[in-house]
């Protein structure tokens, strides 16, 4: 294990019409002001936003209400609503949605306090030193940022989708109740299972020690999402599946899977080229093309790894450690392909893919090189991988 | 999975003299006046207490020395000390130690702003409504209450040992430094392991849902644990073994391994009269006399989590269930023994135990039956199961 700090403050209230107590626990986090910030509109079409509010009501907090952020969130939305924000002074930001509201809310929340330029934190320009606190309401099981230090935003203009980590932004609570998810469709659902495991399967692929305590939760927390990402797919209203994914969500990204040991994600920054450069392309999807074409090509700089995952989590159990290693590899693509994921860049019929821009996304222009275990993945190795699953 | 609140707040600064942070963390708390709370002396002994409050007057921070607290710690150390605590005005305590320091200061965080007898948070007379903050440097991997929320003291005069548990008294931070457990004898640091294992398997063996995330963690942090305490006691020095239970010992502890389950802890319950009635038994030890025999009398009404036990932690195949069952409970037994835990109870040599005098305890005279699934552990399973491992 590795020497670390870490503090997970959020607080979860778990379990259905939990978002009941939403006054309740704004009054008992001493929020006299909040900012509530929400997407393109079906917390707005199932009358979770009207409930919402009329709690906030009864416990006479007074609100403002920001609608309109969109999946793979711009930079443009944060820069449209500083001044509106700064002239309101609001004591709190809830978040009511998913990682798109929740990655705006805490850019938001570090903005206000900030000079510069919105996106400079993104750009690791800046640090961010002061933040509104913001709480969550989770209405999709997927990007984890209910719980995470973790703040992804796309600037249009740039071409540019990028990411910061502060503790600062780390929610205060995320209320999480499972039945909000039911109304999830089976392809967005399925995004979200991709992305939890995901968050996951990065961590696990980093270096690790010989008895490491956050590999066996990471194989349980595996072998929990795919069981339950299963039974979703067939009845979207098994409450006990969109439970364990709504929580395998949360602690995928909130640093128990990584306890004690070192923090990357390379996949996810091949992927960010990807739905920053096309903007239909769900992040989840590109992850599910990505991963299994990453692993295709590191497998062979830790078979022990692979084949211990492929064991451990599906069970695979070919002698062979070689064999089971890619096993478990064509495990998992069979797994996205089962729950409606593509396989292949060309699947999401965006035309020619334009592999020269994303190892430009991912390299800066050539001048960076994306730290990863044994062997850096630079350009040459990008082209590689993003090549092999066109 | 059932509805929950969770707030696991404590923040963890672990590695190797990560001590030396103290002023600096102490001041990030905003600590000006600083309740120390020590044992009987091997704090000192070794240099860990002149080193931590050299950094503590470093930042200028005022403090008060509290030495003294015994193992089972008691009630009357709390009382004695109450109003020279009062008069000091601390605005924080700080524990170093293990699990005795800790609950007496997480007991005086709590009584300092409590007009009633010390001990009815124990006997749950009354509920904290506010308590001092705690902080903890650890110095043994056992009981996991640096990251807990619960406080067991015992009452010599009642000859009554009990528990508490309130969000209120979770320490903020805990630092933890491996090495500061190279000097745990290995008999302590077989108490502290029996521990660990038994605040996991007593949450795993409550009702489980069929995907259940948290019993994958627990079976995950219980293999980890077996590992880690084979090698420590063939190496102290161990690093990562070390790191491995001393982590645990928090993870165990701190609602992971029961999230999204019911809680319940019926072999504590059934220790706690043990080592509150004779005081030279070690809670971790009579743990490992009394889960075996609760076990082989349990068995029968949860044979699937047995095996499911048997296979997943100790990697026992029998396909016979009823078989697999009980030899998890053999490997379970077999290995306490490994590690220098007795089996049955006249290996204490404290003379002829009272089973009436125990039962008394458990049942508080018959008045009270104790919540387990499937069959309540009243008095007379409770003779069945003491009886079982004299």
């Amino acid at each position: 294990m590795i020497d670390f700090n870490l503090s997970i403050k959020t607080k979860i209230y778990f379990g259905p019409d939990k978002e009941d107590l939403i006054g309740d626990i704004l009054r008992s986090e001493n929020v006299n002001r909040v900012l509530i910030i929400v997407g393109e509109g079906s917390v707005k079409k199932n009358g979770l936003l009207t409930k919402v509010i009329g709690k906030i009501e009864e416990k006479k907090i007074d609100y403002l209400l920001l609608e309109g952020v969109r999946p793979n969130p711009n930079i443009e939305f944060v820069r449209d609503n500083l001044i509106k924000i700064r002239n309101y002074k609001p004591d709190f930001i809830l978040a009511i949605g998913g990682g798109s509201v929740i990655d705006t809310a805490k850019l938001l929340a570090c903005d206000y306090y900030y000079d510069g330029d919105p996106f400079d934190f993104n750009l690791h320009k800046a640090k961010p030193t002061k933040a509104l606190p913001v709480g969550v309401i989770l209405t999709i099981s997927a990007a984890g940022s209910e719980m995470s230090t973790s703040c992804v935003i796309q600037d249009d203009v740039k071409g540019k989708k990028a990411g910061f980590n502060s503790d600062l932004v780390r929610p205060v609570f995320a209320i999480e109740n499972p039945k909000l998810t039911y109304s999830v469709s089976p392809y967005q659902t399925a995004c979200g299972i991709t992305d939890i495991m995901m968050h996951t399967l990065e961590r696990y692929f980093q270096p690790s020690s010989e008895n490491e305590p956050a590999d066996g939760f990471a194989e349980a927390l595996l072998r929990s999402v795919i069981k339950a990402g299963q039974k979703v797919m067939k009845n979207p209203e098994d409450y006990d599946s969109r439970a364990v994914l709504m929580l395998m969500s949360s602690l995928s990204h909130n640093g128990l899977t990584n306890i004690g040991k070192p923090f990357g994600m390379p996949v996810h920054q091949l992927e960010h080229g990807l739905s920053g450069m096309y903007k239909t392309i769900a992040h989840g999807a590109g992850l599910a093309v990505l991963w299994p074409a990453w692993a295709k090509y590191y497998v062979q700089f830790d078979v022990d790894k692979f084949d211990q995952y492929a064991r451990n989590v599906w069970n695979s159990q070919n002698p062979d450690k070689k064999e089971n290693a890619l096993q478990g590899i064509k495990l998992t693509e069979e797994f996205f392909r089962y729950i409606g994921m593509p396989s292949r860049l060309m699947e999401f019929k965006v035309g020619a893919i334009d592999i020269d821009g994303l190892i430009n996304r991912l390299t800066d222009n050539g001048t960076r090189v994306v730290a990863h275990p044994v062997k850096p993945l630079d350009g040459e190795v990008a082209r590689i991988i993003y090549n092999s699953c066109l």
